[in-house]
């Protein structure tokens, strides 16, 4: 069976000016990444500031990039709040302003009462009510959370549940459960810097944080491979990742944003709590960004 | 200068039937609660399942317990979202609603961003911005936080930040708080179980999850010790321990909802992604209300 | 039944010179503190450096400190290894040597496989065959294991083992303890920050780094406390806290040496991989001392 | 210039006979393992309860394995104890003892003070005074230590220091060490889940709890890899990972050794605290051996 979706997609940044969201910025990034080969957009993602968006500038969000994306690019949204019955009210309305699927993270303020099969219901009960394909989410860093590998495999069972988003980095998890489901299954790395061997091992694609920073590098590593080219994107790999590492761990959604500008999208600032990125890491910044050729 | 609030509050569990809110039973649990010595009721607590609520059901939450409190009662809300944006809109809007101050936990998310200019950043804008009183809200146990005992005395001199819930059960973070700043800051212990001690050596009160379950044995505690009756109340002090482990480390909301059911309240279940309370479980439950005389 | 073991401890440091151990300083400085009311010495503690020193040097520090112990001074080693084994070796070859008793932590390399039952295994195994009493170490920053309250009740019941010293800080749960273990069980707080609240609640003693800087002020809160003088007991606890946060949270090992240095004992240099204490924190330390009129 | 090493290791499970070390057959496992492609040995690694056994059992540990290794198998020892002084005693212990290597893990008992400085001091001194090379060892799931990669990278530079073994399992680290580092580094990896990836990405050899268990499958994978059978690699990459998954941290050194005896070679019991291998477990190891055609 044929996989609804493959390739690199970015986690887009939600921009804001005075801490309000920015809708034509937002398309405006959209019409330049409309320019790429990006397999799509996902909205309220991590990189997109989700925790700190309401679901009504969520709709608003989704609905403009929807209408701001080509035909052929996917938009697919954040929906994963802290219980079912929201989660399932905000898939559903943000499947109304146009999302073609669902990413949705664990829910982890009781965390201690997240063993299997509260996850499990919860998956359960959320994949039977909403309206559009969920793939589930492992990001371990902000959540606390690993998916239990046992569980990411029982759920791949599920009618609505197409596939895995996994931004914990671990090859060994995804060569397991690559091996153990179903070939429909969508297995996206979270993790630019191991793209090239997670494709290599069964990954279908790729939600990267880097895709909005570096779209076209992260979509020529995967054609590339693709193409059976493995030296040259193994090559590109190496490269990608002080880059990737300092925009995902060292710096977070300020750096992106901070690159995105440099790049002649719109970045902006982040919403409170997030503080902007400080001088030295924008030098630092901007040295990965010209050592990838990435600054005009 | 005199505390504005002092005593022993509850942070209700919201009640659910069939994963909606049930107004009417929150309504119901409250006119008991009017009869007992509660300083007061916290809505939308970690208790309260905050995070599976959304804001319209918060502000129905807020409305309905303002309403049925006793004029006497406080009613507190926990108005902490993501962001300081999303908090601020909340904050308002159950302001308006009839909350009195606000119980403000830090964003957690972005845990590796959350560095104290972040966190100081965010609740003095929050503070700022918001037309109610705002008390912290450290705890540790969900949000992987703990405010930097510097940062909870900086903000402490914010004239709208008027006290600190502590609910990782550390005495030591209270004497060292309540010894540095000015005398009408509100430290709120959140840890039943170090109840007797935290008045003892400082703290003006308590929110207290046990506090649904058995009000009336909180609220003896700390009146025998505002009596001076030291013996007495360190006695009572001990009973309410296991009691209180099990129902917030062991067990959790379910516990909470259970106890409540037996003792006359509503509890009902809780939102998905929390299970019920599994029999075994029950039983200990059972065991520790009949220990402390609380079924009839 | 009458408790063998009262009253303040300190945790010695261990004095080095060029990397090797300086035994007259050691005895240097038990001289100066067997003319304090300490109750006696632990060597091999976690501020004694026990992982950095090996079983002969482990020898050579207990003989000597046995030796210049002044009669009424208990002292009491630290002689927790990996394996039941080589803690059974190290302890009976220590009691050789003259400790009176040992201060066991639980094995934690294998964390993941530290469970109920193995821990109950070990303990067990080691209060068997060796020939003192046994008292338990409870040092989750360290260790990163909590010894379950149940295994703690259940290992009480040992005849060999007679107590547990606390650093974890919990408050409930010294309060839960001594509430269901017999009357002779020692538990001993090691976090002088809550000493006050600690010995109120039921601790016979207390085994503090802070003791080895401030042993006339941790005697003097002690003996303040058993004379019903709380009020004054409780006011020297808040002034306590700064400094020990300071030597046992921010700065460890390097901060007390410094501060002994100061204070007219040996303190010098740890052993690499500990670094010296920078200046910054020097100045520091130096405003606590001042504060609390330690030095001349 | 050229690696001295390369290839896989088996990091050797120590054999225990009523908690005795069993010199013989540790012989007579070492005998069998000389028949199999495996490059060396690590005697005193995790696998084989290091921090279990004192100094002079490991003398007579690496005494007899270096007597058994036929004469092209290299044999390496863990060799780090806490502190320098004792990690640089033990280490040329064990090189008199006939350790070409030595791999030593960071201190991890003052884990808050062992930042940046620290681990370089530690290192850099350690490596300054053994007499045989070192090999660094990242292993945060026992140590809760992280070595920096900018650590790692500086101390590449060290002439004594000649590699890394990780066992944390990130192939992103593996990938931008080896690009930063002179081609003579060595870089190990330690989770036989990425062996195939972490290969084709730039490591010179592995060092793995499964190759004890496994040798022959292990070592195949390696060879497949070497001779650009990179499919077949693959395929073989997939097989190996629930066995390794079972082994490493769903069950540890006790279901290692409960394989060693199911497949003729001596396992026997680990030391107390470690506890055997549940009846349970037990069904699913001899499920992977027989699916991986390991029982005869």
């Amino acid at each position: 069976m044929e996989k609804r979706f493959k390739g690199v997609f970015a986690p887009l940044t939600t921009p804001f000016i005075n801490g309000q969201i920015a809708a034509d910025k937002l398309r405006d990034n959209i019409e330049k990444f409309n320019r790429t080969g990006l397999a799509g957009y996902i909205i309220m993602g991590s990189t997109g500031e989700a925790p700190f968006v309401d679901d009504e500038e969520a709709e608003l969000l989704v609905r403009e990039a929807t209408r701001a994306a080509s035909p052929e690019k996917i938009v697919i949204a954040g929906t994963g709040r802290d219980s079912a019955e929201w989660t399932i009210k905000l898939t559903n309305r943000l499947a109304e302003a146009g999302a073609q699927a669902a990413l949705i993270k664990p829910p982890y303020y009781y965390k201690s009462r997240m063993n299997y099969e509260a996850l499990k219901a919860y998956y359960s009960e959320v994949a039977d009510r909403v309206k559009i394909p969920v793939i589930m989410y492992n990001i371990p860093q902000n959540t606390q959370i690993w998916l239990p590998l046992e569980l990411v495999i029982e759920l791949a069972k599920h009618q609505n549940i197409i596939g895995l988003k996994e931004s914990g980095g671990s090859l060994a998890y995804l060569s397991e459960v690559v091996s153990k489901v179903s070939a429909d299954f969508h297995y996206f790395t979270g993790s630019a810097s191991i793209l090239y061997s997670a494709l290599d091992m069964g990954a279908c694609g790729a939600i990267l944080a880097l895709a909005n920073v570096a779209p076209e590098l992260c979509v020529k590593l995967y054609e590339l491979f693709a193409a059976g080219k493995k030296e040259e994107a193994k090559e590109l790999q190496y490269k990608l990742i002080p880059l990737n590492r300092a925009l995902t761990e060292t710096y977070g959604i300020a750096a992106v944003k901070y690159a995105l500008d440099r790049r002649g999208y719109y970045g902006g600032p982040g919403r409170s709590p997030l503080l902007p990125l400080e001088s030295k890491a924008q030098i630092e910044i901007n040295n990965y960004l010209t050592e990838l050729n990435l600054l005009k």
